[in-house]
C-alpha cells in the first residue's frame, strides 16, 4: 500500500478533528477554517519528465525491466519531497518544482551500483528513497540537475539471521513492520519503534540515525547496526567483521547518518533480541518538568532503566498530547503537572523485578503513580500524531515538530531558549503558538527535547513558519544543543549542521564525498553544501 | 617517572623468572639462556639529529621554551618505537633506525596546532606520543622524512567536570592513573583499566580505541568519549554537543581510532561514573573453553552483566596466566578445565544483587564456583603480564600477544584457526610454541580473543616471529575476525587492515587525510598506506 500522497500514512485512517478541538483551536489560537482544500493528485500540473530516451534505456537495462523505470505523473508526485509540514503544505498546493525526472526500482545491491553508474554517465543526480518519511528535506536535492528517485522497496529480504550471535542482515527497502514481522516469525525483535514506524524503511533508519520510542531499552538504530553494505559510484564499501573493533576509525559511523550523500546503503546487519514475553506501560505524574527530568536522569544514570521512558512538559500534559488519540475526548487526561510514561519489556520475571526497582526510584524522586491507563493510551496512540497533523492542517491550523539533544546540565536553558524562540517568532508574526515539549530519549549523559508547535496558519503558512524555524535552530545552537537528535540534517538543517561540525568537519565530509562520488550525483546539497 | 627504555614499566618492578619457570621453559619449549644481555642505553650509537637549526628555532618558538625541544640521545631513544616484543628486541639490540630527530613538548592545544604548522613548513613528519605503549608499530612512521615525536605529557589537566551530566574533559597527556586520581578526588571514576593502565595515556586510549579489563561494565574507551578536540595542520575539529545526535555521520568515530594519522587529539570529554562502593572478583571453573564461552555469552546477551568477565582457555588455565604473578609459585592454581573471572563493581546493594543473579546463570551453565581467591589473584596481578614478558625475554624465551574479535558464531573457528596458524608456523621454524588464549571482552553479539605465544627465541627472534605473525593475521581475516579488537592498526597491521575495510574504505581515509594533512606529515604510513 502507498502512503497518502498529500499527508501521512494510510488514507483510510484519516479522520477529521473532533468539534471540541476545532473550538479550542479557534478560541485559543485564532485558527480559521481553510477556504480551499488540498489539490487533487490528478489536477497537479506535472512537467514532462526530462529523462532522455537514452537515459531511460540505460536505467531499464540496469534494472532488467522497463516497468522498474517510471516517469508517470503519479509515481513522480509520490516521490516528491518528504513529510515535513512545509512539504505537505507545498504538495497540497500543487507545487511540484522538486519532482524527480523518474523513479527507478533496482532489485539488488549490484543493480543499485549499476544505477548509480548509469546516473553518473547520463548527468543525473540520484536520491535514495526508502519510506519517503524525511521531515528535514532529505529527498530534495539542490541544483539545476535533473534527478532520479532510487526507490529501494524491492530490496525487501531478510538475508540472514544468526541466532547464536543474535544478528540479522536486512535489506534496506523493508519497511519497519515487514522487517519486524520477519524477525518475529523467528522469535526475535529489532525493538525499533519510532513514530514513523508504520511507514519508514530500514535504510532510512540507518541513513538518518533514527531513534525509536523504546530507545532507553533497545538503543538507537545506529547503535544496533553492526555491519552494512554501501553502494557508491566508485564501488562497494562493506563493513562489520565484529561487533566492536580497534581496527581504525569506525567507518560504520561515517555511513550511518550520511543521508544518501555518500552512497546508497543496501543492507544492514543489526543486533536483534528475543521477543519480549511481557510489555507493560504505566503513567507517572510529576509536579514539574524539572522534577520529572530529574527522575528520568536518575534512572538513566543509576538504573534500573525502563525500556520506554518519556516525559511531557506542563503544556503537552495539559493538552494531552501524550495520548494523541484521546485529545478532545471527554475522558481526556488533561491535568496539571507533567506526565511521564515508563514502559518495561522483557521476560516476565526480569520485567517485574526491574519495574519494582524503578518504582522505588520514581517514588523517591517525587513521582506519583498514575496507573497503567496513561501507558496503555500512549501505546495505543503512539503512531497517531502524524495523522493528527493532517487533520490540523485540514482544519486550518499549522502544526510542526522539531527536536534536539544536549547534555543534562544544558537541558533547562535549551528548553527555555527553543520555547522562547518559537513563541516570540510566531507571536511577532501574528499567530501566537502553543509550544509543547517532551523528553523521549534518555542517556547517561543527556537527553533529547522534542517540541510540537501549533498555531494558526497565516496567509502563506510555508513562509510564515520559516522565520520561526530559523529562530528555533539558532536558539538550539546558541544553547549548546545539536541541530537534530533523530530527524537528521537533510537540506533544512544544513546551514546549522555546518556550524555544528565547523569548517574542518565540513571539509572532511566534502572530501569523502568527492572520493566516492566524483561526479557529485548523490543527493547534491543534502547534508553538506555542494563544494 | 619514565618507563624502562628497554622493556616495560617501572624499572624497580623488574624481577627475574623463578627457577621453576626457567626449568619449564627449557624442558617444554627448548628455551636456552641468552648469551648476551641487552645493550646499555649509553652504549647505543645514536645518529646525530637531523633537525636543522631553523627547524629547532621554529619549534622552540611554538612551544615557548628551548627546553621543550629535545635532541639528546636519551630523549630520542625513549621515543623510539613502542612496546611490542619486536620493538623491545630491536631496542635491546641497539637498533635505532626509527629514532625521531627530536622530541617536542607542546603545552596546549594551540601549541600543538603551531607545532604541526612548523613541522609542515620544515618538511618534518609529526608523530603524537602519549604513553609510548603502542604494540602495533604506531610510533614508527614510514618513508625517508625525518620526524618529530610530539610528546603530549604537558597536556595533563582536568579541564572540566560536570557532576550533573557526569562528564569530564581531560587533556590527552594524562596517564591513566593520574586521570583516575583527578576523578577519584571528586568521587568519580572513568572505569578504564587496560593492561597498559599504569603507563598509557588518555590520548592513546582515544587514538587507538582502547578497551579495558572492566569493559563489560564500563564499556570501551571509544564508547566513553562524548566529545573531543583534534588539532590538524588545517585547523581544529571540535565535536560533541550531545551524547547522541542524528546530525550527520558521527565524526567522533572518525577521529577515535585514527592513531595520529588524521590529527592530534588534544582533549576528550568522557562519561564518568560514581566511584564504586564495592569491588569483588571471583573465580568460576568450566569443563571446557566452549562451555565457559557459552556461559559468558549467556551473561552478555541476557544479563546480568558482571563488570569484569573473562575466560582463559585450557592451556592458559593450566599455565596459570590468569594470575600472572602466581606463575611458578608453589601454590599456583594450575588445574584442568578453564578458569573464568567475574567481577562486580557498584553500590553494595546493587553489586550483591547482580552477583547473586549472575551466580544462578553461571551455575546453570555448568560453572563451578572457585571462590574469591582466583579473582583476587587476577586483580592483584592484572597489570603484571608485560613485566613477565621482560623476564621471559631476559631468560631467552620469546613472548608476544595478539588479539581479535568476531561475532559469537564465528568464534570457535577463529580460535582454532589462529591457534593452528601460530603453532604450525613456529613449529615449522623449529621453535614449537605454547599458545594460550582468553576471552576478555564480551558484547551481546560477539567477543574478543586474546592470544599469548611463548616459544624459544631462535637465532634472530625478530625475523623468527615475522612469519608466525603474518600467518596469524592471515588466519584472523580468513576466519572472519577483525585484525584488532583493542591494540590497533599502526604499521604492523596495516596490510590486513586495508583488506578488512577494502579499497573504498582505504580511499575514504586517504581522502580525509589529504584534506586535513595536505603535506602528509601526520604519522605517515601509520593506519593507511601513503597515497
Amino acid at each position: 500500500m502507498d502512503m497518502l500522497w498529500s499527508g501521512w500514512g494510510d488514507p483510510a485512517k484519516a479522520a477529521p478533528l473532533p468539534e471540541t478541538v476545532t473550538g479550542l483551536l479557534r478560541d485559543l489560537l485564532g485558527v480559521r477554517p481553510r477556504e480551499t482544500g488540498p489539490a487533487s493528485l490528478e489536477a497537479i500540473a506535472v512537467p514532462e519528465s526530462a529523462l532522455s530516451a537514452a537515459a531511460r534505456q540505460a536505467l531499464a537495462d540496469r534494472v532488467g525491466d522497463e516497468a522498474y523505470v517510471r516517469t508517470d505523473a503519479e509515481s513522480r508526485i509520490r516521490h516528491t519531497r518528504g513529510k515535513s509540514t512545509p512539504d505537505l503544505l507545498r504538495i497540497r498546493a500543487g507545487e511540484v518544482d522538486d519532482i524527480p525526472a523518474a523513479v527507478v526500482l533496482p532489485g539488488s545491491h549490484d543493480e543499485v551500483l549499476a544505477v548509480l553508474e548509469a546516473c553518473a554517465a547520463h548527468g543525473l543526480a540520484a536520491v535514495p528513497f526508502g519510506g519517503g518519511t524525511s521531515v528535514v528535506g532529505g529527498l530534495t536535492p539542490e541544483g539545476k540537475r535533473d534527478f532520479v528517485a532510487v526507490d529501494l522497496r524491492r530490496l525487501d529480504s531478510l538475508l540472514a539471521l544468526d541466532e547464536i550471535s543474535r544478528t540479522a542482515t536486512l535489506q534496506v527497502g523493508l519497511r519497519a513492520p515487514a522487517a519486524e514481522a520477519l524477525l518475529n516469525e523467528r522469535g526475535f525483535t529489532l525493538g525499533h519503534f519510532p513514530q514513523s514506524y508504520e511507514w519508514a524503511s530500514i535504510g532510512g533508519f540507518a541513513a538518518a540515525r533514527s531513534s525509536g520510542q523504546a530507545s532507553a531499552g533497545y538503543g538507537r538504530f545506529d547503535e544496533m547496526v553492526l555491519g552494512l553494505a554501501l553502494a557508491t559510484p566508485e564501488g562497494t564499501l562493506e563493513l562489520g567483521r565484529a561487533p566492536r573493533s580497534a581496527a581504525g576509525p569506525d567507518l560504520r559511523h561515517l555511513v550511518l547518518g550520511s543521508e544518501g550523500a555518500l552512497g546508497v546503503i543496501t543492507s544492514v546487519t543489526v543486533r536483534i533480541r528475543p521477543l519480549p514475553e511481557t510489555r507493560v506501560y504505566e503513567g507517572w505524574r510529576f509536579a514539574s518538568f524539572e522534577a520529572g527530568a530529574a527522575a528520568l536522569r536518575r534512572l538513566a544514570q543509576d538504573g534500573p532503566r525502563p525500556t520506554v521512558l518519556r516525559l511531557s512538559d506542563e503544556t503537552e500534559t495539559f493538552i494531552g498530547l501524550a495520548q494523541p488519540d484521546e485529545i478532545g475526548g471527554t475522558e481526556a487526561p488533561q491535568q496539571a503537572g507533567c506526565m511521564a510514561i515508563a514502559g518495561y519489556e522483557g521476560t516476565a520475571e526480569e520485567t517485574a523485578e526491574r519495574r519494582a526497582r524503578a518504582r522505588e526510584v520514581l517514588l523517591a524522586c517525587g513521582g506519583e503513580f498514575a496507573g497503567e491507563q496513561p501507558g496503555e493510551r500512549w501505546a495505543h496512540g503512539r503512531y497517531n500524531a502524524p495523522y493528527l497533523r493532517d487533520a490540523l492542517l485540514d482544519a486550518g491550523a499549522f502544526a510542526e515538530t522539531l527536536e534536539t539533544a544536549a547534555f543534562w546540565s544544558a537541558l533547562p536553558a535549551l528548553y527555555d531558549a527553543v520555547r522562547g524562540a518559537l513563541t516570540d517568532a510566531l507571536t511577532e508574526a501574528g499567530t501566537p503558538p502553543l509550544v509543547m515539549c517532551h523528553i523521549s530519549h534518555v542517556y547517561e549523559n543527556g537527553a533529547s527535547l522534542y517540541f510540537t508547535v501549533v498555531s494558526a496558519q497565516g496567509d502563506d503558512p510555508v513562509a510564515h513558519w520559516a522565520p520561526a524555524k530559523r529562530a528555533a535552530c539558532d536558539a538550539i545552537l546558541a544553547a549548546g544543543g545539536t541541530i537534530s537528535h533523530h530527524h537528521g540534517v537533510g537540506t533544512d538543517h544544513r546551514d546549522w549542521y555546518t556550524k555544528e561540525i565547523g569548517p574542518v568537519g565540513v571539509r572532511i565530509l566534502q572530501a569523502v564525498k568527492a572520493e566516492v562520488d566524483p561526479a557529485g550525483i548523490l543527493s547534491p546539497g543534502v547534508l553538506i553544501p555542494v563544494r
